[in-house]
């Protein structure tokens, strides 16, 4: 079961997720001045991260977003970079924050998790209610995984997901639904193919959102970039390591202003272990 | 301002928006038959339908999600369907449904906005905040628009959408979020370029939703398949023609079981048709 996988790897590797979000003007100048293709190009920037980091980090996030912005070759990237990272035995999770109506939802989980696209975890937006995440649970039994948006690392996240409701705040009604839904998919390390997405930026809301979800693994992005730190972090782990930690920019961006050639992605490592460093300070 | 026009489109053609969730299964036998590559086959069933409609459909609404099922066969046909529907002059709403963090959405803005996808209306998901829509503001000065998710069409719609809060329904919250984003966008036809999806499943609830946005254009989804009615539309269309009815099954697949060569599209004609008079029948 992929949840598994992903709490070992962030047990013996690091609960250190690497975020792919990869924008042209992030690639070191030799690729830049290289002759290659934009797809190559991209393609080439994040498989010498995904070899300088597979080792020691849980698992990759492949922001689709960024892809998806330089139109066909940009998907053919992504594509190519989700096969690549799973080939060498990564997890990886495709953030793409998908939410439909049922029919419709089939064609995504359909999309990303066979085919050109296929990943091991997608990240999905549950606005819509439960039928907009239940055609996803058929691929859940067979090694897929979800992480559903709970209470998000962003500034406006409190637009809605804050707002008051009879059982306390929009976010807590959608962590129990959430936490129901993937009652069924609990694997041996007691936690559920279901997974939540809560932004590290919040971190005085996690203990009623853990207490709401005892089983759910947890995507937390905000960390580095957004302003999240490792004592943000030791509030998450404070009961043991329950999730795995986003950083984009503060990884694929370190070798910016020091390192223009292939040398690169040492940086990103570098990155990596100080984050690692950082969480296991705090914990 | 692409609502005006499709303001006009509505009053002038009809007020149906062709949903084009193009599944291979919907095809025609000789389509299947042919020795076409899947792309083509796809651009061919949709073109066809274009070119069947255009002069009495609104817009067209073009479901991403069934061509991300196909991966990039199924993405370079709907980059093709979308760049056909605009060379004719149609309004084209890409229903992408996105809904990221702002630095992730200004990538989706550019890649649905400009670029191989390029169209004129995105559909997009609210649940993360203000920060999540912004990015998209400044394609609205370009002549874009956006449809943002306030009560939507699905059974599952009432698990979040219908919360209690402070203000009445969180999809109240989310009308009086969005009527207040597109304030700035409001063209000469009263309308603004930040529309809402409400679906016409749930015509009792869109009194108060019109009340919350008096400047705001509605995609309206729900109608056929999902068992929405020309009665419900009514309900919609009390005070005037105030936005475009979504129908994708009930038109795309009107030939199924009736023709199945190169004619099939005077089926989705003849759907079109039929649909604009039910609707009419109630004004």
């Amino acid at each position: 079961m992929i949840m598994d996988k992903l709490y070992r790897n962030a047990l013996d590797k690091s609960p250190v997720c690497v975020g792919l979000d990869t924008r042209y003007g992030y690639l070191p100048q030799y690729l830049k001045d290289g002759d290659m293709s934009l797809e190559d190009k991209l393609l080439e920037f994040n498989t010498r991260i995904i070899d300088a980091t597979a080792d020691i980090a849980g698992c990759f996030k492949v922001q689709i977003a960024c892809y998806e912005a330089l139109g066909l070759a940009g998907l053919r990237a992504f594509a190519r970079t989700v096969a690549y990272a799973r080939g060498k035995g990564a997890v990886v999770i495709s953030d793409v924050k998908r939410g439909d109506i049922s029919s419709t939802a089939a064609e995504y989980a359909q999309g990303h998790f066979t085919g050109d696209f296929e990943t091991d975890i997608m990240t999905v937006n549950a606005y819509m209610g439960e039928d907009a995440v239940s055609p996803y649970y058929p691929y859940l039994e067979r090694g897929k995984g979800l992480f559903v948006l709970v209470k998000t690392s962003n500034a406006s996240s409190v637009d809605f997901q804050d707002k008051r409701t009879e059982a306390g705040a929009l976010y807590e009604e959608v962590a129990s639904a959430v936490s129901r839904w993937g009652a069924p998919y609990i694997g041996e390390s007691g936690y559920s193919a279901i997974g939540a997405v809560v932004g590290c930026t919040y971190p005085e809301q996690f203990d009623v959102i853990r207490k709401l979800m005892p089983n759910t693994f947890f995507l937390i992005p905000g960390y580095g970039a957004q302003g999240g730190t490792g004592k943000d972090i030791a509030q998450f782990f404070r009961h043991g390591i329950c999730g795995v930690v986003n950083s984009s920019r503060g990884i694929i961006t370190a070798h910016k202003g020091k390192a223009e050639g292939a040398d690169f992605a040492e940086h990103a490592r570098a990155a990596v272990v100080r984050m690692k460093e950082d969480i296991a300070a705090w914990l």
